[in-house]
């Protein structure tokens, strides 16, 4: 049994392999490309697939993934099926994810872009506030990122309500499940929060029909993937007044272009996919709790449904 | 007994009028200048004293603020002693100010203005959050504003701290009292909140010598009163990096100068006193409470001690 750890940005090393070495340092663990002997490899703690992978390693038992999202390994020629695949589920990863998303939620329903980009011409003190208990936010997607946020935001004192594809219980939010609930969940919401894994089913669901189910004026806020928006009806949405402001952390191409109309959009707020990192202390947790538990033949947390897609 | 409501704001009447006449119905209620006998007038609703109050009304017992801060009343020559002062306690305010003040903690703990002025320039991906478990929250003054926002953060899963006049005890909250515990409560504050009363003896406290004890780096919001803040200290204080970031409310000439530096600093967010507004529908509730206890000989919240100054 030997780990390979296998890098993607030149920024993985100083953060990932000390906290390894240091988190699994009873394990044989080996930094790519100091394979040694590719046999010896059962598990690989990776970002995505690359060229090869699927026939490197003949005794590979399962990819832990780094990312909470998985839809890069799903499909993918190179995933090393019969592998088992694990989504990170680790507390930092949500941590982050609350931070942003009550940010931009707390920004757009108080409307301080509007505020400040108004300077001096904005009447004093005569803006009576919309208050978080007449605000409602939805948030597409329940799992481990969109019920810690559900969470944080009815502690917050908003009206909270979700959408996923089953049914997820979570005290004080409002639950909606599946395609034929999508319309009544969508009806009211003054702020949609996308985070759902990114499936078939998934991808393209923030459209124009979609934004026209809002509330004229609403705010769009996705930190899930940039797939699951169709960004030539943004533009238009926010244009015509439909959408207010959208935050987008996620792109159909990363990097987002240069030239991009997003970037210089007044009303769309751009960050660089920095909403939820996997933070690599507690990532190496979850990663050891995953190899041990499935050692014991065990479910780990984060198991993916091939089928399901996440 | 008769209610004077003495607006101020061009924009009070259609909020509070209607207010006022659906929840004191069954009060003698009067709107300026329609006062009636003068002598009838036993308690007033007002955001400040104008010229003559002193001596128009001789049965006056009571001036209801609908300012939660109230040092616009004390040591004001036209103030009607020895009629009590009641300060505004009601929900809608404090629930508007946890909005705000954790809207700005978000975005500057987050970084988001860095992020996004950063543009394309920003690595994509690269940038390991700090956690809200690793960010010290520091919030002057723990009244009914210092106490929600503190408990708000706390929930966030901030480190918050709090820091006032006399001790004041909230679950996990780190409370400092007195000006011999301000060093240490300033030291390590990453964002320093200023929700304090106006009195003499906070007058100027955000000054060079406090932003100086702040870890370098360190971001402020101002959401109490304009002088509260030597403004000549702020933007040598942003510009040599000492503070990061800075968001104001208040300043001590409202509306805010046209022409004033702060407007065009690309460190400082201007908000034209929006922060914290009273609700009209809960402030009547509040001003209900306080006219009924008044009438029982009891003391209702946020009287006034005019020697403490809040």
């Amino acid at each position: 049994m030997a780990i390979l750890f296998r890098p993607v940005y030149s920024v993985d090393n100083p953060h990932w392999v000390p906290a390894l070495r240091a988190g699994l340092a009873d394990l044989d663990m080996r930094i790519w490309p100091d394979v040694g002997n590719p046999s010896d490899i059962t598990h690989m703690v990776a970002w995505k697939m690359f060229p090869g992978d699927r026939d490197a390693y003949p005794n590979l038992r399962a990819v832990l993934s780094l990312s909470a999202g998985v839809n890069q390994y799903i499909g993918h020629p190179e995933f090393p099926h019969p592998a088992k695949l694990i989504r990170m589920i680790e507390p930092g990863l949500s941590s982050g994810m609350v931070d942003y998303v009550t940010s931009y939620v707390l920004r757009f329903h108080r409307d301080h872009d509007l505020v400040q980009t108004g300077g001096a011409s904005i009447p004093w003190g005569g803006i009576m506030p919309t208050l978080a208990k007449d605000r409602v936010v939805g948030i597409l997607g329940l799992g481990e990122m969109g019920g810690a946020c559900a969470r944080a935001l009815a502690a917050l004192g908003f009206r909270v309500r979700g959408w996923a594809r089953t049914r997820h219980a979570i005290d004080g939010v409002g639950v909606y499940a599946g395609q034929d609930q999508l319309p009544a969940f969508l009806k009211g919401c003054d702020i949609l929060v996308c985070l759902l894994p990114l499936t078939p089913d998934t991808e393209n669901i923030l459209n124009r029909d979609v934004f026209a189910q809002l509330p004229r004026g609403a705010c769009l806020i996705n930190a899930a993937r940039g797939k699951h928006l169709v960004e030539d009806d943004l533009i238009p949405a926010l244009d015509s007044g439909q959408l207010r402001m959208a935050a987008l952390d996620v792109f159909r191409t990363e990097p987002l272009p240069a030239d991009h109309a997003f970037w210089s959009h007044p009303r769309i707020l751009v960050t660089p996919h920095i909403a939820a990192i996997t933070i690599p202390e507690t990532g190496v947790a979850a990663i050891r709790q995953a190899i041990m538990m499935l050692d014991r033949g065990e479910e780990p947390p984060g198991l993916v449904d091939f089928e399901r897609g996440y």
